[in-house]
């Protein structure tokens, strides 16, 4: 079942570790099935050398194995919660990616330091608040979701589409998995001039009318970057 | 029409690639057609993936669509009024190479730190002031090509061939497309090594007769680096 | 004798270059047989690029040579140290990866800054003190063991597989030569966002909940990460 | 003529921009035949997507042109300098890699801050005081090896072979051009990592005694360290 999803997310996979984003294991990738509302997700901790389509492990909204003789990846909850929460998702992207990572290791969002940033995050990226003892020794996974989405509040997360996890790292999301991995690429990009930018001196960020400016010009009904079709 | 051009700009949008200036669609190159007049520049957004030298598009200097299906690059308008103002300019290339845009979006000029940056950018190389409100909301693009314009004012833009507009990213240029993207290539890597000489405690440029010495070695009537032929 | 060991200690050391922790001879690897306790090691400075597996270096715990025409690695006596030491080792591997030797060019040990960190190493990668000028003229190797046994005091080697040696760089370890190639890995990356994020201002190390949370998501009794096959 | 230490060269400035150290044609390498005395160098400015073997321009001590039909690199003099001068020269390199260029430019020798420094240099990395502006304007190939060779002082070259340039980069040397080039790259990582070094707060060089017994485990009538035959 699934077999395009399941082709997609695997392959999404690769693409992070091509993409410089994951070394080994250390990420995952997921995508839901508009129709039937099923995740396919990546295994966990199956080395990515052997890994095939046909190993994507498919469940549904609660987490319930639907297909696949492997366990799902161990972030699975994380993922379900933002699925279930926002109905505007289609992909979510767990990386470690260096830059992004230590980001949330410092415990700060990035903030829009130019129009690199404006062009796919309408202002800064957030991070979380640190979990409590109790949250992270219990329901741990569904706990991170719970403040990945405490932290958006009333934010659209398709105009934001990554939150770093204090003392964690990023989790990225868009319309489908592709948009996922697009997303996370821009992230650890912009967490990556951002730091540079940083040690340079600055700490301001930039004007709200040149957010808007860059952001709009690439989204939205006003948008007239790229051809007619792929406005998101 | 342009066969010629339309590869030349083609290749260097995948030059700009390959040599780690671009991700993805976030950059774009132009090309003047020298009897014409007339641009080729590359499409707005198109992935790289299925991009074909036949979908670059001619414009006339006034931005009107000669020839093509897709829509001009959406930085269009700054190239236009660079070839207007700029006679000896024959190609332009806007990247977000992370080193130069960290200086760029700190809003700093990258001043000559070494014979590096002296063989290539006769002075530091400089970086805009930041656009008014006014000017974002209304003409944006061409309005990021008259700061640029006013910021080199009485410099020839072939000695200093590139600017940082700030909270954005570097415009380059040359005498034609294969040396603007060269101008690139250099311009991220003297941003990257001032940023390290940065860090490394230096705060002075090198002395005026360094920078004279090793910038007329190369370029100009005294050049006596390389063969015969290729001075510029 | 021991052909398959000789083959996985031979790829180790190719795969340390593979992964950028390795530059042509600045790193060694070995592996323990467990049956015979023979330790399979590295030829000293042998250009990759002409080493074969039948030129692995077969030597007893005593470091005296039972087969192969080439002299074992000079860090042999370390490894062997480390061996006789902690019995629940399998690989040892010693490289001068760029981050971690920073680390340990400063004499710090690297704090568990985040998640990445904890699911791979439980508390910080130690440093040990610099050796004297006595331990330094004689015995060299052996007292570099000496450190790094004295610097893990109660601690089990397999929960904190590496050790930075101050003014040196990282001795990494494992239940076998993979493994501790995988822990070489690991830790590199971990040092790199250390690195990172110490620049960005963070000096406060993760909570010991979330540390213990992650560590044991991934290893001992109670891991929940991986397929039921890979705790380690 | 030479034909196989013009190979030699002509792979080794290939090699340059393979190990990272050389952009597009920012670098130049050459040999000593140690029976004739004839330096065989790189042309000036030739791109390397169509230098050939055949290129490579052979001169006599005093920079005469033996063979050849294109002008020798612009830097000759100051190799043909350090040949004449150190007579147990067989090969020179000069880059702009990035980090090595970063201590330049900032001035700034490089401390012996760990054992990898110290089994390539003995002791730091010298950087040269800056040229007059009498000393820029005439002569200045030349005189930019007279600054080394002033820095050198006493030095044996062979034990420490590489100078920085003050607000240049650095020269590199050794008992042939593959030693050369293997020399400039050893540079490069210990440029790297002691710049990562000192930010994160170390100041202080490493012990005489472990510079000492590292440098003598590789190097000289002691050394232990590789095959018997490879000792430098």
């Amino acid at each position: 079942m699934l077999e395009k999803l399941k082709h997609t997310v695997y392959k999404a996979n690769l693409d992070l570790v091509e993409n410089g984003l994951v070394i080994r294991t250390w990420g995952n990738a997921s995508g839901r099935d508009k129709e039937s509302g099923l995740i396919v997700i990546k295994p966990s901790g199956v080395s990515y050398d052997f890994m095939r389509p046909e190993d994507m492990v498919v469940i549904d909204q609660e987490g319930k194995v639907v297909e696949g003789k492997y366990r799902p990846s161990t972030d699975a909850p994380t993922h379900l919660l933002l699925y279930r929460t926002y109905t505007s998702l289609g992909g979510v992207v767990h990386t470690h990616s260096s830059y992004a990572t230590s980001w949330a290791q410092a415990g700060k969002a990035i903030p829009p330091f130019g129009t690199t940033h404006a062009d796919h995050f309408y202002g800064e990226v957030p991070c979380t608040r640190l979990l409590t003892q109790k949250e992270t020794e219990n329901d741990y996974e569904i706990n991170t979701g719970k403040i990945i989405i405490e932290k958006l509040a009333e934010i659209d997360p398709l105009i934001v589409p990554s939150v770093l996890v204090n003392g964690h790292g990023p989790f990225c999301w868009g319309i489908d998995t592709e948009n996922a991995v697009y997303n996370a690429v821009a992230l650890e990009e912009i967490a990556r001039i951002a730091f540079y930018t940083v040690l340079l001196g600055k700490t301001e960020p930039i004007s709200q009318f040149l957010l808007d400016k860059h952001f709009k010009r690439k989204h939205g009904n006003d948008a007239y970057y790229g051809q007619n079709d792929d406005k998101i």
